[in-house]
């Protein structure tokens, strides 16, 4: 089997390659390959041989065509411009979340195979009335470029999967923290922030005020639910291939809290308030509380607490704690 | 002031350009000007001096272009390949539906002013649960791949508004019926054809039972409806452009009877059931029932009756029915 992630080398990506080439499956079967494409790679992608990687931008036709044209099996898309960055520069947004993903439809289009395709959406398709409660029935309304980006996407992944040109599956991602590395153009970097930095000795400021929440997943979380995705039976899914992740509801102040907990208040308290209206603009306009019932009846899983977030993010990164606690 | 119909030589169009240059803030302008771009028009249209007629594909950017850098004022969007050509023809329906209207929204983007543009979409943005009550909130789920092209088209006039390159309405319109002339290549074209083909003595066809039902508006209703779009204030709508027009829920069978009570019955018998697996396939993906709220609070407007919508033809038609009754 070939598999393909655009996307490869971003951080969730790179997690999931890592994933990936661990499974039994992929292991077991002599035959399997895997490519990752982004524009660039850390050296542990590069010195490890099991990956296959491509440098280009993924919407550019002549990096993508020539890795489709091999009939990959599975493919990920998980590449982006994100949040902040598709708001403040129209253009590149429009060209890498809208015509980027669309060319890679077209090209599945023209496939003697059907590819199966795992899209990475966003609840940032829902925007506006953070009051309501988000309901697989319910419209998305972008109060953003990303969000529109996203939303038109998710349409026409589910058109051309009921066309039979591809396997399409749309997960639509909660706010995923905590993001290891370094802050990024995502409008929800400091939901991050707020936890990575404090943790690393750093002073950190968050742009809205500590009432202000969020849904939230966490990395660990959403790589089972994308290789999840990828295993799920077209059968169960019917016409209408976007998933609402699961997820849980935490304001920045229950974040605190709990990193307060772990890490004590010396840690936390490295996290002040630092209003940003640019960021407001965006982050506010999303719904923070959802009911995902079709996710969860189809076996996608979420944390248990944002506790459990944070003490995972330490594990993982190996983050010495012995001075907190 | 300075209007363009695209889709002005279709039925629509040409009936709202008729009332557009009856209005008196069209008439006592010396500067008034209305431009119809179709590809072809009738000879009414032709010969009447207060039309700018541009023939050819609003699609193709060397027929758009010049008009819009006209910079005009007011631009109606009535222009698609319509549903049963548009799952028929697949790449047709993306090149006009889709591309042909984001190149409209990309050439606006780039004028110095903010045009006022109306979008027709249509209520086949949804599908899927015909049980369901479509309220405002609720997400479209196209089951049709003009459904998909409609409700992509609507996110983007939302975020071409909301970053304030065009003055965007998006109308989803009902199932538009009696339609005059000859029947279409839209999947919908029966509903006007059940009626239309009885009155003018002509034996017609039905392709769903007699139960199936629809969200019907009429001609005469939508333009007014049009009208009302094109003068709404800007500030009334805020970031959500899109509105689901009133209709009313009708049957097939009820149109019939009501066709019955109208012209007799022995006009009413000439349609008969014929099934047509293609067209049940989308048309009975339809929900018929809406809350269509926002757009009541708006003003726009709806038909009262079938009998209504029929006699109104009757009447527009000039259609004898001294026969009948």
């Amino acid at each position: 089997m070939h598999t393909v992630i655009i996307g490869g080398g971003g951080f969730v990506g790179s997690r999931l390659a890592k994933e990936w080439v661990g499974q039994a499956s992929f292991k077991d079967d002599p035959s399997s390959r895997l490519t990752l494409i982004d524009m660039g790679f850390s050296d542990e992608l590069i010195e490890d041989s099991r990956f296959e990687l491509v440098v280009g931008d993924f919407s550019e036709e002549r990096v993508i065509r020539p890795v489709l044209t091999q009939r990959p099996d599975v493919i990920f898309h998980l590449a982006a411009i994100v949040s902040g960055e598709a708001e403040k520069n129209f253009e590149l947004g429009m060209k890498v979340n809208l015509h980027g993903s669309l060319q890679l439809l077209e090209i599945c289009r023209e496939l003697a195979h059907k590819p199966r395709l795992i899209f990475a959406s966003s609840c940032g398709v829902f925007g506006g009335d953070v009051t309501q409660v988000v309901e697989d029935t319910t419209a998305p309304k972008p109060r953003s470029s990303y969000g529109t980006q996203k939303a038109i996407v998710e349409l026409l992944v589910n058109d051309y999967s009921r066309r039979g040109f591809v396997d399409g599956r749309t997960l639509r991602l909660p706010t995923i923290t905590v993001r290891p590395g370094r802050p990024n153009a995502a409008t929800s970097s400091f939901l991050s922030g707020i936890i990575r930095e404090p943790l690393n000795g750093v002073a950190t400021t968050y742009p809205v005020t500590e009432d202000a929440a969020f849904w939230l997943l966490s990395p660990r979380r959403l790589v089972q639910n994308l290789l999840h995705a990828s295993v799920l039976e077209e059968k169960l899914l019917g016409d209408d291939r976007v998933i609402t992740l699961p997820g849980i509801t935490a304001s920045v102040g229950q974040l605190l809290e709990s990193l307060r907990r772990v890490a004590g208040p010396e840690v936390a308290d490295r996290a002040v308030y630092e209003p940003d209206e640019f960021l407001q603009r965006i982050v506010l306009t999303w719904p923070p509380h959802f009911l995902p019932d079709r996710a969860l009846a189809l076996g996608f899983v979420r944390d248990n607490s944002t506790e459990e977030i944070i003490r995972n993010y330490i594990e993982e990164e190996n983050i010495n704690t012995t001075n907190y606690q």
